[in-house]
């Protein structure tokens, strides 16, 4: 069995700790043996609180410690662990393995999905990014992610802070064109809702195609009618900006190929 | 039974065919009785010859023709028709009603979705965007519209022409932030797949979110650290110049609100 130590109680963690107990009934060897949570209510909805730590010195011994909690608290957190020599990881997509303490094995899960309260995800499907100081680690790492996912790669430091920055581009920055659609919707009165099938397929054509087999639109046409008329219609100034520089790129790119 | 006749044999002329072959062995009442394509064998695969016009005096008597051509040939196809006081639609987002031939009775029929070349769409799940000059018509275009798609509305030009813009942004933008992203990923060797779960996700939670509660990030969650960090990894001017403006959009509006 191993013995698997989750520090922390927002989003990442308690998505994580609905995976691990989820995987358990499922019958694997990974048991969830604990959490650590300052305050204890943030967590008794999902775990008994024999389970709960709120203070470090509580902490039991275990084979995987992962650190589920915001970029700038990982340093500190990491800090107050009061052991040595263990495997210790953080889930985050920016911040490098060597952030982290010295004095124990140094890891990294990162689970690469945009986590919302209360809304449930397949965790199967969600990509998990490893690294690891040494292989017996990444082994254990490896065995522990496959049990709550089917998708494991690993990943450096170096190639997991590209991926983070891609994940702003087609998470972060297409959700605000989202916003920028319903507001230009908003402005004319019309619902927002019938943009909606037209984002799932968006989404959908690049399960199949590649971006740039699926790029359509004035801009890949080179349709400067529309692109002008267009412009004359966007009265916001933001909007426009960003209208005038995604056209620019998509146009150039066209000339790249 | 109401009597259809579509011009023209592109991308949403082949969905439309489909779309209304599919509703007639579904038993409505709705008949395309005849397809015009310069080209015979453009369409030989979806109708028996005896179904194709390939000129202008073949066309028979309808009770509605759907121009559906690019939006740079609507006018000259338009002109071409041999036949006054009969209702002539066109399928475009953004050319106005007032641009059809003020012989014939106008109208819109605009489905609002990306279609690809065999990659077949449930066409039930598409919006539908209606618009006419009189009432009578405007039966007549909800009546065929419904045979084929769940999602009707009635949109006129100046709403059209915002929808057709917000769709840019959704669509045609959203899809080149992917490539973006695919580009930032090939750059550091690591596969564009590990991103596409949450490209669903990101799209999936718009459907029960609105974009202002779905957004995350860095930029909404003003952190400064990781945002100079991701803007010292690009090294790519024009995705640097689109990671600046969105992130300073994204700021603005959390401002906003």
């Amino acid at each position: 069995m191993i013995k698997v130590i989750i520090i922390g109680s927002g989003n990442v963690a308690q998505h994580l700790i609905v995976a691990f107990e989820k995987s358990k009934k499922e019958g694997t060897e990974i048991e969830l043996i604990q959490v650590f949570s300052r305050k204890l209510e943030t967590l008794v909805h999902l775990l008994d609180y024999d389970r709960i730590a709120t203070d470090y010195n509580q902490l039991l011994e275990a084979d995987l410690y992962i650190i589920a909690v915001s970029d700038d608290a990982i340093s500190e957190v990491d800090s107050q662990l009061p052991f040595k020599n263990r495997l210790v990881v953080h889930t985050s997509g920016t911040v490098p393995i060597t952030a982290l303490n010295e004095e124990n094995r140094k890891g990294v899960f990162y689970p690469l999905q945009t986590f919302t309260k209360n809304k449930a995800v397949d965790f199967k499907t969600i990509p998990i990014c490893l690294e690891s100081e040494n292989a017996t680690d990444y082994q254990l790492l490896n065995t522990v992610a496959k049990s709550i996912s089917a998708a494991i790669f690993a990943i450096n430091s170096e190639q997991r802070k590209a991926l983070h920055v891609a994940a702003v581009f087609i998470n972060n920055f297409t959700n605000h064109l989202y916003e920028i659609g319903s507001e230009i919707c908003e402005e004319n009165q019309v619902s927002f809702d019938i943009l909606k099938p037209l984002i799932a397929e968006t989404a959908n054509k690049i399960m199949v195609l590649s971006p740039q087999e699926a790029q359509t639109g004035p801009a890949k046409r080179n349709d400067t009618a529309t692109i002008e008329a267009h412009e004359a219609f966007l009265t916001n100034q933001n909007h426009l900006n960003i209208y005038k520089i995604l056209t620019q790129s998509i146009r150039h790119n066209g000339k790249k190929l």
